[in-house]
C-alpha cells in the first residue's frame, strides 16, 4: 500500500476499495471510513468506534491449512486481530464434483445461524479461519480442527515468446496426500465446517 | 501469479524475475531454471538438483518479528522451507540517526563468514529469519531470540480528488513498545545478529 | 503491447481482450484470431479472410474533432484503417442534462438501418469518425462535417501525501469555445450524426 | 491519467514523474509545477510562465512518419503545440548494424547547435518532428521532409498456457517498403536530420 489506493462508498455503509483485502482493513479502521476509526490523532488506539467483527470472505475455494499462508480471505482477518478484533476468515471449498458450483445459499444461512458460535472461539493474538462443505447440504457439525499441511504440486512451464523473451506460466497442480485425521482438511471432507484457531503472529520453531 | 511473469538470464547463473520474491522461487524451483528444477513432469519431487540453500535478501530495513508476516523477503524463504530446503531470510535494519545509510560491506562479510552458522539452526518445516544491526560495526554474536510483537501506529489519510474521487494514504507511524527481553528487535539493538526459528505452517492457537 | 496479453472467446466468435482497443484490432487481425487473420506466415498481406469491417464502439461520451487524438474507439478505426479494412468509429455524446443517461437503444437502431450509408463514406488511408446526438431522438440526418478543435481547461491538482511524496490529481474541465459552423460539434448538437472522413496518416503542416 | 501519479523533483528544476509523456506535459504546465503553469485557477489560460519550448525526447530509435501515431515522443510533442508552445520530438534512428549502439553524443551537440534552427520552422497547430541519424556523424543538412507511411508487418503468436489461458505475443516484423524520395525515412537514410512539420489536430480525408 504504498501509493493512493480508491476508496468509495458504492451505498449507504458499504465499501469498495481498490487494494488487497487486508489494504481494505487497514483502510477501514485506520482513518478511511471515519465511522470505523480506530486511531485518534495522536496515534494513541481508541476502539470505541471499532466495528464488533472483521468478517473476510466468503471466498469461493477452501483456505485450509498452508493455503492460509497465500490467502487474501486469512490475511485479512489476521490484519483484524493486529487491531484487537474479533476477526474471522470464511471459505466454501470447491465443489468435488463441478468447480462452477458453489453452494451459497445454503451457507450464507448457516453462517447467519452460527456466526456467535464461530465468534466464540476467538481469543486475542489469533484469528478464527472456516471452511465450509460445499456439497449441497449444510455443515453437519461445526469441528475445532488443527491446520493441515497441502502440497501443491505446481509446475512451472517457461514459454519462449517471439523476439526471446521468456515467460513463465503457473501449471496449477492438485494438492496432494491424504487429509489427517483431525485436520481442517478432513473434517470438511466429512461435511463438517472445519473451524481453527490461528495464531497471528509469526511462531517460534 | 495469475499471469504470465518474465523471466530473464541477465549473465550466466544469474537471473531476473519480475514477480515477488516468493514468486522468484516458485520460478526458479518448479521450472523456470532447468538446472534448479526440483519437480519432474509427473510432478514428484526430486530434490536432486534442488539447490543447497534458499537465501533471500538482504532487505534493506528491519524484518522483525510480526514484520514477518508483510515481508517478502521472510516469504521467499518460508517458501523455500515447504520445498524442503534450507532457507534463511537476511534484513539489515535501519541505521538509528540516517535512514539513508546502509552499512552493507560489514554486514556482508559477516554473512559470509558465518553462513554456515546460521544454516545450522535450520531444520524442517522451518526457516530462518535474521536482523543485522546497521551501526557500522560487525554483530557481537549470533543470539537465537524470539519473534517480538510489533505495533505499527500507522494512520490512513483519505483525499478528495477534484471530481469527488477519494484516495487513502498511509501514513506510516512508528513502531511502539519497549522491546522485550530476549526478543529479536531487543537482540538486534544489543547489535547482536539477531536469528529466529520460524515455524513454515500456520500455528494453532 | 509489450507483454503478454489474454485472448478469450466469451462465446462463440465474441472475443474478449485485456488490451487497449487498438491492440484488440491487432490481436484480431495479426494472428490472434485465425479465422480473421490477414497474414501469412511470411509476413505476406492476404485480405482473404479479413473482416468487411471494423467497427468500434459505441463509446459513451463524445469523440469530436481534437477528441480524436485521445480517443481509444478512433484510434481502433484508425487501426483498420492501416490494415486496408473499412474501419467506423461510434460515439454516442453526452446527454445535455443527465451524464448517466445514454439513449443507446435509439442509436443502436439508428446504426442498424444506416451502417451501408456510413461505410460509403470510407476511402483508403482513412477512418470514418461518427459522433450520434444523445437526445432520445434519432438522427435528424448524416451529415459529413469537419473535426472541430476542442479546448479542455482541464488543471491539474498536485497532493502531498503524508511522508512528503506529491500526487497529481486533473480536474477536468468544460470544453470552451463556440462549436463552428459545418464542425462535427456543431452539427451534433444540431441533431445530426456528425459524421467525419478522417486521415490516418500523419499530416504535413 | 485517471488516477493520481506521483510527480517528485530529483534535483533543481528535473522532475520525474510516473505517466506517458503526454502525462507530464500536462502534468508540468496545467499546475503540477507552479513555476510553469500555464493556467489561472478560473481556468483562464496565462502563458505568462509558459516554457519557451516543450522539447520531447531524444528517443531511442526511430519515429518516422506512420510512427508518429504510436510515439509517445511526438505525442508530448503535440500535446505542447495544443498549449500554444514551439514543440519538437527528437529522435536517434537504430543503427545499422548494431541495434544496441546509440552514438548519444555526436547527437546531442548538433541539437545544441541547432536549436533555434529546428524552433524556426514551428507554426501554430504544428509540432516540429525530427529524426537524426545514427551513423557515428553529424547529420549533413537539416532537410524539411514529409512524413514517411511505414508498414509493420508484425504478427500476432497466441500461446496456449497450462490451464487453458491463451496469450498473444506481438513478433515484431521489419518495417517493409522503398522509403519515398523527400520522405524522412529516407532523408535520415541519406544521413540528414529529417525534420517534418505535423499537424497537431485530425485532418479531413
Amino acid at each position: 500500500m504504498n501509493k493512493p489506493l480508491r476508496l468509495k462508498e458504492i451505498e449507504k455503509d458499504t465499501w469498495s476499495y481498490e487494494g488487497t483485502p487486508v489494504d481494505c482493513v487497514i483502510a477501514a479502521l485506520l482513518g478511511g471510513i471515519p465511522s470505523l476509526c480506530i486511531t485518534k490523532e495522536n496515534r494513541e488506539k481508541d476502539l470505541s468506534k471499532a466495528p464488533d467483527l472483521v468478517l473476510s470472505g466468503i471466498n469461493a475455494g477452501a483456505n485450509l491449512g498452508t493455503d492460509i499462508i497465500y490467502s487474501g480471505t486469512a490475511g485479512a482477518a489476521r490484519q483484524g486481530s493486529f487491531f484487537g478484533i474479533p476477526s474471522v476468515a470464511l471459505s466454501l471449498v470447491d465443489n468435488a464434483e463441478d468447480s462452477s458450483i458453489y453452494h451459497w445459499e445454503i451457507i450464507i444461512e448457516y453462517i447467519t445461524e452460527n456466526l456467535g458460535k464461530f465468534v466464540s472461539y476467538w481469543k486475542e493474538d489469533t484469528f478464527i479461519n472456516i471452511n465450509f462443505p460445499n456439497n449441497g447440504k449444510k455443515p453437519v457439525n461445526i469441528v475445532n480442527a488443527f491446520p493441515s499441511k497441502r502440497h501443491y504440486n505446481d509446475i512451472v512451464v517457461p514459454f519462449t515468446a517471439p523476439g526471446g523473451r521468456v515467460y513463465c506460466h503457473i501449471d496449477a497442480g492438485k494438492v496432494s496426500g491424504a487429509p489427517e485425521e483431525g485436520s481442517d482438511w478432513s473434517e470438511v471432507l466429512n461435511g463438517n465446517a472445519a473451524l481453527s484457531v490461528i495464531l497471528s503472529q509469526p511462531c517460534r520453531g
